[in-house]
């Protein structure tokens, strides 16, 4: 593994135990040596799951797999692997998806559509099926409520730091936990590399207010980011909930007794994607780019997702140059309606243009100053809306290329 | 200037003159100093034009003026500067643009609607009027029917070469000529980059006849390129018709007399696109992505401009990777219709992938070797259509981020 990024926080947190839920990591030596590389995760009978997906049209093999699972809305197993994605495999790739689902659930007890998978490595090679479900067995003693530094780990690529959040909250004031943990560095990365995330929760929603809360907190957090601006092919993101938390449950995604859960699902899920972002590739600084005053919240994020996607900010913002010219580019090429006489740009607090041109007298000297830190803030106001967003992103340094242009082997 | 790229041909050609067009460089002193940043064009009377413009919301004074003077249909002079895009300059800048055209209206005795001005460089800074406003008496005199290198010149800003083209092909069997330059080093780059061409020809072909004309050669050549994605807030490309051939005029662009010009339009600009290429920031490879087999041409570009727009892709080629599985992450995430069944690649003549998967007993040696060359061809069949399009990229390397993460003073 590469030198932890400066960015990184000091250490992996400790996640509330979430009861229902059982975790395992296994060394069955897909690709690398030397460390875990497989894990399961037990959920308790009566569990329901809601996931969001990559949407790449060359999806691989277990993203398929779980989106045919997701009708059901119930999960009893997660089978992660990395090293080696299962994608553009052709039908061997299927067939090892199935075979893991199948001894799973003969281990767990339950069908195998209520195993959940993902795989996350090298694209085009068919995995090897046979490590992966001759470890499983081996892997059921090892299921622990407090297994979860070693599941964030197991399923790492490039990263260079396990990823966790957690919180607690309360509905009908009973209190409920979500703890969850994620990997990525690049939206991919050397071959080998993807956005996973897993969250679990005792509390009792049923699977569809699961997904609906689900959709509208991956919008806030892992869709409002971005490393280099490629999809993987492998992308997924799960929440499950065990129902073991004793309120009354919750029917429906407008009940008003979710407000703390859904406040508390948004800070993990946030969390969780700044600190992907603070693993990306080469990263040496972490940029918050706040959008407001856009058509529509949509319209914001598409602009901030623009502005963190250009090679040219992202260069500028390694230099730590204020080029606010660039910004005014991808603004400019994102798409979304703008008036430019009443476009105002900030970094680190300092109004920089106004009127369709910059502030007159405008002094560089303490914008320059801000982006010399490690910490990064962007201010955009479109001037045609209500609409806002905020969008976080790294800086494009040598690192990324090295990291990026390494051949494979 | 930087060392020339080591994908340059090996000198400036030799350009048709084209009757009816002079043209003058001078050095005016707006940024750079030992070098020439103005262009005049003078066009005899009776010239038509027509133009593609940014497509940035943001786009700067002159473009909005070039497409408001566009609708007159006719042109008798072009100012071009470089070392200031005049763009995001408020009404300073518009008043720029206006005394430009003023006086070069009085000096060519033509309306000022008939001077189309471009400009290139930083963006955010009014550009010095009294500079460009009083070089332009000192060009007359200079003005030659020869001065194609000189002009392709002063419109550079990190290019490391001049870029022109030519061809003479026939309408009616008279001959006519079209000579055309361009810059361009990134979309747009250290604070003052933008792709600019101009084209001239001699033919006797309407305003309107050219614009259908220079719509569809633009969409194969300068809208089939990418060095890194950004768009500039500033990129034109004129074409221009002086009428002085002798051929009996064309009155309309599915004339079949026009089908020897359309294709030297195509080749001329191709060629310009090409060499735009190649003086990519930081570029040490030239890419070419056949992409076939998409619903349609339109799809067919998107998913090539995505596999030369993605920094993975991009990274690998640098490295001489033929790390084949992040052309089919590209190519899921384009967003176009694609058979992954049937998707089938192939780099430097080697087909590695047949049915979903890699071809049975795939050998990467061949694929390798190819990808050590300054020159690497990509084809991807996508198998849902007949859609086809040719795009041209470069490499990522450490050059484009040495380049681009230098701050501007």
């Amino acid at each position: 593994m590469a030198a932890v990024s400066p960015l990184a926080p000091a250490g992996f947190p400790r996640l509330a135990r979430i009861e229902g839920v059982r975790l395992a990591a296994f060394a069955c030596g897909i690709r690398y040596t030397g460390r875990n590389d497989l894990l399961l995760v037990e959920l308790a009978p009566g569990s329901a799951v809601a996931g969001v997906f990559t949407r790449s049209l060359t999806a691989g093999a277990p993203v398929l797999w779980c989106r045919e699972c997701l009708v059901g809305g119930r999960a009893r197993g997660i089978v992660v692997n990395s090293g080696n994605s299962n994608t553009f495999t052709g039908r061997v790739g299927w067939s090892v998806v199935e075979a893991t689902a199948a001894t799973a659930a003969r281990l767990l007890g339950c069908e195998p559509e209520e195993v959940f998978i993902s795989s996350t490595g090298v694209i085009g090679e068919p995995p090897p099926a046979g490590k992966i479900v001759g470890a499983l067995p081996q892997m059921m003693p090892l299921l622990s409520a407090d297994g979860w530094e070693p599941a964030a780990r197991a399923i790492l690529t490039t990263d260079t730091f396990p990823k966790g959040a957690t919180a607690t909250t309360a509905i009908d004031g009973v209190e409920v936990g979500i703890s969850g943990f994620a990997k990525g560095s690049g939206m991919i990365a050397p071959d080998m590399a993807t956005m996973l995330a897993y969250l679990f929760t005792d509390a009792a929603v049923p699977a569809n207010v699961l997904q609906a809360l689900l959709a509208a907190a991956a919008d806030r957090s892992f869709n409002s980011i971005t490393v280099d601006g490629d999809t993987s092919t492998s992308d997924t993101v799960l929440l499950c909930a065990t129902h073991r938390a004793a309120h009354r449950p919750v029917a429906n995604p407008g009940d008003r007794r979710l407000g703390g859960f859904r406040q508390a699902l948004d800070r993990v899920m946030v969390d969780l994607a700044q600190q992907i972002v603070r693993d990306g590739e080469g990263a040496q600084k972490f940029v918050t780019i706040e959008v407001t005053g856009a058509a529509t919240v949509r319209a914001a994020r598409r602009i901030g997702l623009t502005i963190g996607n250009s090679p040219l900010v992202k260069t500028a913002l390694s230099a730590g140059d204020p080029n606010w010219g660039r910004i005014v580019m991808a603004v400019g090429r994102a798409g979304e309606k703008v008036d430019p006489e009443r476009l105002s740009i900030s970094i680190g607090g300092t109004q920089i243009t106004i009127g369709g041109g910059p502030v007159p007298g405008y002094d560089e000297a303490p914008v320059a100053e801000h982006m010399k830190g490690r910490e990064i803030t962007i201010a955009v106001d479109i001037g045609v809306g209500r609409g806002k967003a905020t969008v976080w992103t790294c800086d494009l340094t040598h690192g990324y290329i090295d990291i990026n242009a390494s051949y494979r082997s």
